[in-house]
């Protein structure tokens, strides 16, 4: 393991995070939030130091990069980040316990959205912005951090990126865009500050102010869905509501989709299955909500515009809300619970088990029970065409396996709080998926204040395993990890 | 697909049903239960009648049978075999609608045990006899059926079995006890009537009538947990408590572990890893729910007692309960919803994942995690010191991620009906891994009357696909099993 190179690379990320502190804290000095200003200072001061540190104090000795220490800086360095950008909250007394400005960064960072707040709207501007930030941040991935500070291609180093890449980017197999790594992650960036500022366009036309748009697009553009108010986008105009509703399924399809149309590839963008099948899922959920909904709504239309909400909201892993879901029939909430299961299109900003996942799956289920049916036939899974390699399926089906477990591990740790089984179920699959809020005691009108710090701790565990794609946080844990 | 095989196949398991349905004819007559004496008579004239339509009528033609044969088969004459049986309560009046007939009858013939009687005491005897008689029927599966009807070995079908068997026989792979199917499936007959015969001989030495240790033994044996009283066990002495959950915990352990005892293997019968897994599993739990429920009882040897009980009947899918563990504290109300997934060992009449396949499990997400730390290395599985080839892997994670898609899926159509997440999720859950009651609307004060009937049948669908092991039902609905 070289120690030096990580503690070096996550030295470097703590001055970039130290610098994206700055516009939050320029508004708390223009506000005169003075809790706020010193929040930032102390934050900025540390980071500041503690990155020297990491870069000057310990320079690398060796370039050797392994898979395991691309592994060991992706997870290092997100739990790292997220407890560093929980600071400002603390020492401005915010928040005041360290392990709520944990999770809530964490929440942030991973996009989220799930908070321990009771009333957002009692918050500073300042700290505000810089929790919906975090989102944005978090959206495109430490991967836009690494990037932008190491070493020039080239250099000795050239192979870290390719290691770093696999560890986070989000998705099956990195599906290269153009051979360089760094050209690539630039393209990526550009399409998400474009449509960043597009979103921004349609929600400053439908009235809000510049604040409240980029608050909400943050969150929407990361799919992470903290809020300005605690009632999400409840009392927004139906325009908003819909301007929202396009962009987080917008947000959540493959960026090489967006690619591809660039550079006019259409059909290559267009008849893609994982495309496809995330279209037919939402389009299918909206249908069947819509109509068990639709008794809870004066017309038509409006049943309509919540189910598509609802649906985009938690396909995407965004988790806004337009309306209470946790009141709908029980089909509604069963299908909103699954969607989160599903989660958004790989190489996107959403979380999940990921829709190009669940085809695969979908398609070895297939396979196993044609197998049953004439054991000796040979058959192949492919996807757009393409035959998909037999290590990526039964890497998948690992997935599927370690996820599961996770999932209910996890709920049974949670379980100690003696909370009831939906809240329970739906707070650890809300948090692992990325989405934010759940049922019942996490439903949409409340939050994780309840839970113990024991419970938080884990419930940040699992943010930070499914927005990382469980690896590089298990590897932590892994004994190997750390031998020679 | 060799339709007249099948056909004769289950007409020949027709008539052994009519056979079985003879004793509690008996005790109707005896009784004087008019009504249980048309419905049984009714039955046994209609199972005759169509068994001598398949064996007589229907002669194959060919003897070709392919393992789709066999699935299909295995499948049919579950199907039938549960209607045909459910036809007494119909036709007596005791279950006057024909869907609860049919869930009643799935529910015992696969060892379920869950029920739509609100009062099972209200029932006939002979007709309660029968129903907990199903449940040992069930028990040792449709296989002791069809090994007592089937040609005898060195005609030209003795390939038959295999497939049969294959198709049945629970676990992840056939493992043979002897050579020679018939034998071994007399083994293991051999050994369930002696734990029979020494449970029943137990329970009466505790004050129990013949009739009620022979109905509360059958339930025991198959792992079904049909009661007699709706209390279930909660008001029998501690005595017959203990004695009933050493026999729910031995009727769970893998036969052939008892084989390797009888002919005196024994460092090879009580090393063997599933057993080791299964025992601590089962200690694990009674340890941590002992302490969690300690504040509900007066002593601890009581709440031990409970513990003990409810952790040995559903981890065996049996089903009974002492005390209503709906009322329990969250965490151990979670601990016997994640038993009710792991199951039983393979090879023994319980349900569930099965031990085995947990096991596998949980060394194939160790290998995923250890591989994503070194990618390089190649790692095998051993189970009891032999490698597991990896078609057995790949086959145990297909089969898990078949297993998930089926308890999400039908959680999400039993929704419909609009009862909680709790509910619809425990309700699948127990059905589909054969334990009985579940949590909720469910409990174990609590039955299955509330649900329509299309969640009913879904229900009976689960039953049915968890204990055959999902293909042979999956098989039924896949076209290419029709194909040439």
């Amino acid at each position: 393991m070289n120690y030096r190179k990580i503690c070096n690379i996550i030295g470097r990320i703590f001055w970039v995070e130290a610098a994206f502190m700055l516009p939050p804290l320029g508004i708390a000095v223009y506000r005169g939030e003075h809790a706020s200003v010193r929040g930032f200072l102390i934050a900025i001061a540390l980071l500041a130091v503690l990155g020297m540190a990491g870069v000057f104090l310990l320079r690398p000795r060796r370039d050797s990069f392994y898979a395991r220490d691309g592994l060991m800086t992706v997870g290092l360095a997100w739990i790292l980040v997220s407890f560093m950008g929980g600071l400002p909250f603390f020492f401005s007394g915010s928040i005041p316990s360290l392990v709520d400005c944990f999770f809530e960064t964490v929440s942030g960072f991973t996009t989220t959205g799930a908070s321990i707040l009771p009333a957002a709207e009692d918050m500073p501007l300042s700290d505000m912005y810089w929790r919906c930030f975090t989102i944005w941040l978090g959206g495109m991935g430490v991967l836009v951090f690494v990037l932008a500070v190491s070493p020039k291609k080239g250099s000795a180093t050239a192979g870290d990126e390719i290691h770093l890449l696999r560890a986070e980017s989000p998705g099956v197999t990195v599906d290269k865009l153009v051979p360089r790594m760094r050209q690539s992650a630039t393209i990526l960036y550009t399409i998400y500050i474009a449509l960043t500022i597009l979103q921004v366009i349609f929600l400053l036309s439908g009235g809000m102010s510049l604040y409240e748009a980029l608050v909400a697009t943050y969150a929407t553009a990361g799919t992470g869905g903290f809020g300005m108010m605690n009632d999400s986008f409840a009392s927004y105009s139906p325009y908003i509501q819909v301007v929202v509703t396009v962009f987080m399924l917008l947000f959540a399809v493959n960026f090489n989709v967006y690619f591809l149309l660039l550079i006019r590839e259409f059909r290559k963008a267009l008849c893609n299955q994982e495309l496809i099948a995330y279209l037919g899922i939402v389009a299918a959920s909206i249908a069947v909500i819509t109509w068990n909904i639709s008794h809870m709504f004066p017309t038509l239309a409006e049943s309509l515009r919540h189910a598509a909400f609802q649906v985009a909201s938690i396909i995407s892993t965004t988790g806004f809300m337009s309306t209470d879901f946790d009141l709908w029939p029980e089909l509604s909430r069963t299908i909103l619970i699954l969607l989160m299961f599903v989660g958004a299109c790989a190489g996107s900003t959403g979380g999940g088990l990921k829709v190009i996942r669940v085809v695969i799956l979908a398609k070895a289920i297939r396979r196993a029970v044609l197998q049953a049916v004439r054991p000796n036939s040979v058959r192949i899974i492919r996807v757009d065409g393409a035959v998909v390699d037999e290590d990526t399926v039964r890497g998948t089906l690992n997935y599927f396996a370690v996820f599961m477990a996770i999932q209910f591990l996890s709920v049974l740790l949670v379980s100690i709080d003696n909370f009831d089984f939906v809240t329970n179920f739906t707070a650890v699959a809300t948090c692992f998926n990325n989405v934010g809020p759940g049922l019942g005691g996490v439903g949409p009108t409340r939050n994780f204040a309840a839970y113990s710090d024991f419970s938080k701790l884990l419930l940040s565990a699992n943010m930070l395993l499914g927005r990382l794609e469980l690896y590089p946080i298990l590897a932590i844990f892994v004994p190997s990890t750390y031998k020679k």
